[in-house]
């Protein structure tokens, strides 16, 4: 990433997620804009934008991760602030859309957050979003502006790979029927197998059992979803596999949200290693043993800069790229 | 359905699918409204509404199913039509939704053409939405309109279970690794097991193979898709289940494209019956001697009559409402 | 207020004035519609309906109070959730609309978040506001759709008439520039003359002292502002007036934020009585011995009854009405 | 045309005209951008844009001639995939502009058909169109984008007055009522006189009669319309002319739509020569030996060069300009 | 018009016409709603709507005649008062539609003002236009709300054959080339030929000439156009019918401007009769002898009451609807 | 302001203030864009741009003041034009912004008319807004699109400087109760106390007395304002002040409307100076014996530099600029 961006670039980070804005400011070579927000007692927020962005195109970063909702309405004060500011273009870097499990009417009179969210951050002004691995992929149709969708199943394949586990020895395993396609993506990858926990209540009034679907006795499991919010859907599938017979379980996700007793559970199950990425910050980060965390920075980084030098960034899904970059993958 | 609707509620039908407009006219104990669509020498469109429907609430029922460019411009001028000639609110009854597959964007520069008929439809001035079974459930989240999304899968259930296949000896089959959560909800229905077919290329140069994860052996396999179009997939899966050990193949699907070499493959496949609905209409009814098609006339008619009548449509997503209209449901 | 409400009307109260929105729905003679709204673990706003709303007339009661980012979000997804459910309209009732004191630019790159937060509700698709003492009246034209905009003057001003504070030996002031016109506005129903706090700093690397603006040396001073936040202002206000011979001194407001140290300086201040309304909920009612609470409920009722039967709200303007409903206008 | 384009110029040819697309490339010195359309086997459009361009002015060619509806859609889609993909300006390039002649409603219900096609390209995403000789000149109101518009009859005049056809001898014949405008426009350019066509019926239940207003004895006359469709208006007039004593006739017009009876019945007629532009497409170019075509693409090139490099397009509808370019105008 | 109006109905009249908006209400059997327009000392205007219309179907009568920019101004500023009102739907009569002509790009650089004020009307809330013989009827196309368009053509016949001006010695003379489809409209109700009066310059240098295409001498000529604004063509018409041999030369508009010159012209000319209607309200009717209106309240009038009683309106295009109101056509 | 701007700059004047347009041009060191604007017969408004503006950015002057409806529509056509005609950016310079005072409803059935202007101009495609001293600031946020606020105070600050109007011998007046912010800001540049005019009715049926809040006896007076229209309150207030023992009373405000009896009362009224800028132009200047004007050309001017150049014009509202241009602010 040699290509030395125009002087109308600016890149900030709001709340959310500084380290990792920072990592992403650090691969593209230059600082973060200085800016600040604060709360005034009454918990309105405060942004204050302490250099001129008139004429500039800026590029902001933000997950929408825990608290959601005030991460939320600080991009949109934001956003309002730097169109009213004559930014020439508003460019939202947000590596966690949260609200994105919101993206259809399940029951009766339920919302659409999802796109609710996306109605909002148009309605708002930006010009483009850069986003990582979507809840579903049609989030992207939820914009009708550009978006620009990053994956992170070429980092977390690398990662495997480097451990070792390929082949027909490891199994991929998604862990609920929805996570089919995401696992096949993954086996692709390590040129494995997949199978599939398909929990079911075989008769009324029984208790709810959990069945595997597919061949995993002895195998080297790697169970993979999107996100791992509470854990119970990974944690009981970990456990059922062990059951079943399965040599090893690992664990992965883009977006370690770990709310709850996420952690608690976590340490007690027989989860080898949780592989994610940074795409959300964890003050302290989390406290258990057998965690890796796959830096999204450079990614990031490399998207942002095709994206400001109107290049493709189709290159970015490549395995010669994500094999470029992994040396310096596992940040903690 | 013996509630009388108000005289301000019209429903007419587009061009692609008369038959079921009727069914559902019939249901609600009205007449089709008196309209016409024709081509002028050039290929354009024009449309006649022979009716006066000033203040009315006006129900139009068309699939956008093939020729979809045509039917979906039929339906954008009739809706155009409507508004200009003051109707109060313009309904669309779209059984089956054309171009639901382009919802995302899978490669670069791909348009989100789901997406792109969603806005064009809500710009021309639609109010409302009743679909049924749309590709992914997040293209609800397409429109900001309300949309009331009917579920085929109930009908579909009562069919199998009027022929006897529940329980263990039965299992129902993903086509592939999207079709995963649609397996297991007929399969809830059905109190049974299900399996995924996995088709993978184990090695670099090395062919395809059909792969099952889950046990099929001795049992009867039921294949469910939302839609079947060139029944390439389906019948693969067929032939891979029979390969395996499977006992008989169902196969069943709420959209029966049956495009290009669909009635040629599926003349040929190993496939006891295959059951789908009249969400969209061929002229000579598919020439295939297995096949048997579910009316979703009387699951429309029902909904319009609630949504006219400001009732909840959650009712008909009960078992008790599939099964008080099983009688009728099979057409052909 | 005998006329009874049609059944299409339906009341929701969300969470940040339960007890407020009790009061609004006894007045109009009807339960709050069921629902509840709680937190997904990690922090995702969860919004449940538990009854048809389809071609109702919907009003919810939300003031966007502290925490004002979650009760706003709680507020939008409300609104989508009532949308895509065909609510006939949606009406939002808004005791408390937080942030209006970001109503325009003061310095460079700053946001209009008052703005910002009208355009979210507007484009979400609320058909109307009814709102109390916003912070600015041009806050109206923020919004495209009818506003009816309550006055909690009338009420105040029978408070003090009740109390004996009219004519000559009473001084309403005001506690900065901004407010004089809503003293005089006060002034003018007890009948009484104004007098200004002028915070000036008379000469450079002078400490800022308050001068008084108007003649208050033995008078009964009520201090009135629209809201009191960390009660910085108001308290440094009365001390001044007493300072300058003021005989006791009054405060009032419409919204009691109290936040922060607001609480403390109202217990250490030389304010004989703090008079607001209930449009903030505040779990335990503020602890001050010297805290009256005048409801606007009433008010809140007979604006909503007036809107759904189409008549003018113009009447609760006049003094007739203030008058009529005082009798069981203090709360606490 | 020495000009030289920046490399963010492109320019790309959807399937209703490629020829004229090449000539137009050809005429800008540039090659087209590289792209397919294709049909899926249940007839969705499938859009490839082979190259990026990401921050690129992007010029695209498509006459929404017959298949009208499929022209129509193609060109939607694409823009829906450069918006997306990018594109710095989405310009339109129609030659012919069809649904044209729907642009009132002249009966009751009758939509407004090219207003609605020009809603759906302002909403999808075009900042600009060019076109040419549009039905009526108010449909350029029915855009709020830019649109640029080109006229056919200084290049129509430059063949007649090659072709000697000046003066007092000739007239400009109107085929009906609403052509005397655009009669008298070329009539101008030739010095001569007009006539129109008058189709009257004299009495109640007596055969319509085509009258001629004005004088046409011994003269060579030119019939002008806007576009020839199905030919019954013009080879109706042409016949009439000779009966009333016109020595010779000539037909022209811009878009040569050509349906349905128009060759047969061309084949018939009394015309002397048929002269037209190349704004729609014949696969194997009408089979009419009297037919002579005028290339509309160097003046869509020097349009298109003077656009990208912000200069007037206005010296393109002066005398000087057509005649500049009449050498290669005939094309076959 | 014997329905009653249901107690929502309320129709309003701005300052431009009175007098009309008088004779519609009169024919609907209502009264018009209490409001007053004034200007501020600073000619801003003062819109006061005495009365609540919460909840009504308003009916504003408005042409936006001559002075053209306060007269919309002032239909703008009513429109945001209703719709801030509450009103339920905002229905803009206006019979006299002004800057009607500037509805296309007729040299670069041109704006078209009769699409901006479209977008005008339609951005400040209007729900419906009912308009009279807009100057183009494509300018219906500008607005995407319902346009009802009454037309004055059927009301100028009457007027002519109870002068007994039908049959082959009348001639309907088009006044220049854009109204010969207006001119045989006419002609086709008198069953009558038509005639165009073409101006044009022979050659280079030399004066314009009156030519006439058509055959006029010895006969009764009426030169028809939609609006007489400065008279001049008219009236140059009127003397080249004379010189060419015209035994009589009436004139008919519907929109009488007759602006700067126009009423000296028209007494100096050899027209017997000026007929046109009261679209546009003259405050001392013009001074001019042999000019006779034809009230267009009573057909207004019937259209708002169809419109609101949601029946067609295409029965008042109809011979037997003219011929039965023609008793009291002439007003002056 | 040596910077020079790049050859895409363009500026325009329309009518209202072609005086100010010039110096506001001269400051910038180009010559104002080519154009003109006039009537037709009728009234309609008749914009030509008589050079090409394809691809610019173009600046156009226009305060909306008396008479305003035509001003505002001028501006409304001219936006139109530019955006037609291919403008880059429409940047309008807004030196009076008309209607402001309507912008709140303060009784039932008022528009805010100052909101639907803003709403109109954004509608018309207005890219950005250069204004000065809006009535209420809140203005700022009727508008989405950025809006640079200058303001009139510290000229008008610099001028009472040269005076030697500083100190606690002057004391700032503000004429009524909304006006002490303002009095307050001016005072903070003269470092001296403020005072305000509260008319007052002591009793019912007792004439309303001017009550002087603050001490102004033996004091120079400055009596300020936003606008002064028919200078009523202003020459009352300067009464009062006299009656009240004041030594001189001046008087300042940024916009001089000056409608109605406002010369004839200034002329009668004790105002020493009345110190006014040139937002608004007086064909012949207001013949007043007593009158300074300030011009805000050169403000207007750099801001616009800067705003080109994408600088941040916060500079312009220090002391340090406001001394800088001091020279020659008198310009009469």
């Amino acid at each position: 990433m040699t290509k030395k961006l125009s002087p109308d670039f600016k890149i900030f980070s709001l709340s959310s997620n500084i380290p990792l804005a920072r990592k992403i400011a650090q691969s593209l070579g230059v600082e973060l804009g200085k800016m600040s927000t604060s709360r005034f007692s009454d918990g309105e927020i405060n942004v204050n934008i302490d250099e001129s962005i008139r004429g500039d195109h800026v590029y902001v970063v933000q997950s929408t991760s825990n608290p959601v909702n005030e991460n939320l309405m600080e991009l949109m004060i934001m956003i309002d602030a730097l169109r009213r500011a004559s930014a020439k273009t508003i460019n939202l870097v947000i590596p966690y859309y949260g609200y994105a499990r919101q993206d259809r009417k399940a029951k009766s009179r339920e919302p659409i957050t999802a796109k609710l969210v996306a109605n909002m951050i148009e309605m708002a002004g930006a010009d483009r979003i850069v986003a990582l691995d979507l809840h579903a992929t049609q989030v992207q149709g939820f914009f009708d502006i550009p978006l620009d969708h990053l994956l992170g199943a070429p980092l977390i394949a690398e990662y495997f790979k480097d451990c070792g586990l390929v082949g027909d020895d490891t199994v991929v395993v998604a862990p609920d029927h929805g996570g089919a396609t995401r696992a096949r993506k993954l086996a692709e990858f390590l040129k494995c197998p997949i199978a599939i926990i398909d929990k079911r209540r075989p008769k009324h009034n029984v208790a709810e059992v959990m069945h595997i679907v597919g061949d995993i006795e002895g195998k080297t499991c790697i169970l993979i979803d999107d996100m791992i919010d509470t854990a119970g859907t990974i944690v009981q599938g970990a456990k059922a596999l062990k059951e079943k017979g399965a040599k090893t379980v690992y664990a992965s996700c883009t977006h370690a949200i770990l709310s709850g007793p996420a952690v608690e559970r976590l340490k007690d199950s027989p989860i080898e290693k949780l592989v994610c990425t940074d795409s959300i910050h964890h003050e302290e980060w989390i406290d258990l043993d057998n965690l890796d965390i796959i830096s999204v920075g450079q990614l990031f980084g490399e998207a942002i800069s095709r994206i400001h030098t109107n290049q493709s960034v189709s290159p970015l899904f490549n395995d010669e790229y994500s094999e470029s970059i992994t040396e310096d993958l596992v940040i903690e």
